[in-house]
Parts: structure tokens; C-alpha cells; sequence
């Protein structure tokens, strides 16, 4: 029985060096740039040894490297509901980006689409990230009123900007990660806020999150900071009024 | 010569109907629902002929249909430059939409990833329509002065909102095409005159791109309404002024 144990924890620890040495090489190159050899050489294994644990070769490791990747950016949207709305996104934003920046060649070569990795397997699990993503945010809008449902507007919003956060990460990979990774994260903050003040305009739902999210924030964060900044430019517009 | 010369146009107009009646059916289904057959039978035309006009088979005619939908699609981006910005944009976005709405299960496949027709090709064409896209808005921005151009900031704005304004179009698609396409419109407009807020707020560029388009603005035009519905939400934010 021992030995039984001690050989089945073995095994499980030695498919999860393969994945890690996977996902060390699958994160900074495109997958064709991969080889199997490459993961062997990687986890100090042979080539027979690694089809032994994914006879489906190089195709079945990249999608379990991918599904320990997901597993790790999953947990990058965790947020206790505490604190102002915006200090909460920064935080998940300043996980998000670092584990962009951890993963760049792979987080690149899985979104940009035609990829040779690509099926309509590691598509459904780049989907299901992001509909847990836009969850974990929906939770925090409608937290002060658990029975709150959100409506269909609400949902479009987080929806459209958790697109719009993942086209600028590849934006940034491209330009070589410019501007800062700080800079990006205020950013798109600011674009939250933005939306949901433009989503409040036309959808009751989003002017109560709207109010009750301004409420919790203090003057020296950067909602305070985007206000002052914007409240000029729009001086200017005084014939919309 | 005159009988080389017709069936020269002969052999141009065949192809361009094969075309057509694939787009038809691609327009409509998931490429996997759609057989050489069916195009054939469509086109009125025999299974052999397609297949000379089309060796390739379908994955030949679907890219030549894609081809043909996309050029139908980047005539959409083209506005002149004169009158209110929100206006151009409402005008390219009905456009936009309509197309959308006459292409809706084929733009779904095209753009859901992992489709059995998408391929490094299919995906090089469908990134070209978004830089396109994003070419002919930043033409917009900076028209005032034709010597500007266009920096980082002013470039992720654009290329995220028009990511943003793809991803709604699919959830759009998805939730049986609610809201109407109207409104859905005037949303996307609100949230391209806030990201343009936002990003005002600490990029220089896009602050004058904003005071000249808000110059232009009328008080009864969509900005107007937007700022007149946002004020009073604001207006409980006088802690953060």
C-alpha cells in the first residue's frame, strides 16, 4: 500500500514537472517553436518518458500547460469586495498584467486566432476565462445588493471591456510592453469608469452602481484624479448643457 | 478576339456568381453546415464546375467568399469627414450593424475562434478589416490637423473601442440581436465619446482631438444628451472635485 501511494504521488509529481517545463517554454515562444524534444530536454525527461504521460504528444501538453495557465489567471480576478471600486480593479488589473507579462509569446500566440495550437478545445477554455472574468467583476457592482441580478446592459459592459482589456495587453506585448505596466492598469481603470458612466446615461441598473461606487471613493484615488482631469475639458462643452 | 474577350468576362461573372451564392449560404450558417454541394445547388450550378472554378474546394470558397464579404465590409468604414463626430460614427456603426445583421451566423463563426474554417489566412484577412477600421476612425480624430499624427494612446483607444464595439456585435448576435440595433448604436457611440474622455484625462493628443470634436458637437446631438444625463450623476460626486 505504501509503496502503492508513494509510486501514485510519483507519478502526479512527475506529470506535473512535465506540465511546468511545458509551460516554462510554451509562455515565451509560439507554439510551433515548441517542440517535444524541447519539453523533454526542459524536465530532464526522455522523449519516450513524456509520450508515456501524453501519448497525445505535443498538442495534449500544450493544452494541459494551457489549462494550468488558466487555472493561475482565474485566480488573478479574486478580489475581496472591500475598498473602493477602483482600488479593486487595479488590483486585479495589476495581477492580470503581470501574468501577461510572465506569459507573453504564449498569451500572444493563443489570442492572436489561426494559431496551429489552436482548436475549438483551447477556445472554449480561452472563453470560459473570460466569462468567469466578467463574474468575478459583475460580483463587485452588484455586491452591495446580493439579490441584484445584473440586467443585460450591465453584462455588455463588463463584457466589452474585459475584450477591450485583452486587446490592449496585446497591444502592449506588441509595442514591447510600452507604456508602463502601471500606466496601462490606470488606464484602463479610467476606461472602466468612463463606460460605466457612459453605460449610467441610458441603463437605471448601471446609475445605481454608478452612485453608489462614486460614494466609496476617495478624493486623492484615481476616480478623484480622472473627475478633476476631465471637469476642464468639459468646461468647454458648456453649450451641451 | 470578340469571342475570347466574352467568354473571358464569362469565366469572371461565373466565378463572381459562385461567390455570391457561397456567401449566401456562408452568410447564414456555420461554415461546417455548408457543402460544395449546397453551393453548387444554389449557384445552379454542377458539382465539377465548381470544383474548376474552385480546386481548392470549400475551404477555396469560403476564403473567396470571405474576401468578397470583407470588402463589402470595409466600404462601411468610409465617411466623410465633415459634421459632428458622433454623427460619422453613428453613421459607420448603422452601417456596421447592418452588415452584421445580414451576415450574423457567418460573422459569429468567422469570429468565434477555433472554427473549422479559420486558418493563418482567414485571420490575417479579419485583422486587416480591424486595422482598416481603426485607419479610417484615427483619420477622423486628427482630419483637423492633417500633419498630426496619431500617437500610442490615441491608437490603443481606437483599436480597443473597435474590439469593444466586435465583441458587443457578438453578443448582440448571440441574445437574438437585443437591444435594437439603434440602441445598441447610440451605447457605442457613449462609449467611444467616454474612452475618449478618459483618455483625455491624461493624454494630451487625445484632449485637443476632444475639445475640437465637442466644439462641433450640438447641444441636441447624442453628446449633448450624454453630458445632460451624466451631469446629475456626477453631481454627487462633489467629494472627488
Amino acid at each position: 500500500m505504501r509503496r502503492g501511494a508513494y509510486r501514485r504521488l510519483s507519478v502526479e509529481a512527475r506529470r506535473a514537472e512535465l506540465i511546468a517545463a511545458a509551460l516554462g517554454l510554451f509562455a515565451h515562444r509560439a507554439p510551433e517553436d515548441v517542440s517535444l524534444d524541447d519539453v523533454a530536454s526542459a524536465a530532464d525527461a526522455s522523449r519516450p518518458l513524456v509520450y508515456r504521460y501524453f501519448p497525445g504528444g505535443k498538442q495534449q501538453l500544450y493544452e494541459a500547460a494551457l489549462r494550468s495557465a488558466v487555472d493561475e489567471l482565474e485566480g488573478c480576478f479574486e478580489e475581496p469586495r472591500t475598498g473602493p471600486l477602483s482600488s479593486r480593479l487595479g488590483n486585479v488589473l495589476d495581477r492580470y498584467l503581470t501574468f501577461v507579462d510572465e506569459h507573453d509569446a504564449g498569451f500572444s500566440a493563443l489570442l492572436h486566432g489561426g494559431s496551429v495550437a489552436e482548436t475549438s478545445r483551447t477556445s472554449a477554455i480561452v472563453d470560459e476565462v473570460r466569462r468567469a472574468a466578467a463574474e468575478q467583476i459583475l460580483l463587485h457592482l452588484t455586491a452591495g445588493e446580493p439579490t441584484e441580478e445584473p440586467g443585460a446592459r450591465l453584462r455588455m459592459m463588463v463584457r466589452t471591456w474585459i475584450t477591450a482589456v485583452e486587446a490592449a495587453s496585446l497591444i502592449w506585448l506588441d509595442e514591447n510592453k510600452q507604456p508602463s505596466a502601471r500606466e496601462l492598469r490606470d488606464w484602463l481603470v479610467d476606461h472602466f469608469v468612463a463606460l460605466l458612466t457612459a453605460t449610467a446615461a441610458t441603463d437605471p441598473q448601471a446609475a445605481r452602481v454608478m452612485r453608489a461606487a462614486l460614494a466609496a471613493e476617495p478624493a486623492q484615488g484615481p476616480v478623484g484624479a480622472l473627475v478633476r482631469r476631465v471637469a476642464p475639458v468639459l468646461g468647454e462643452a458648456r453649450h451641451l448643457l
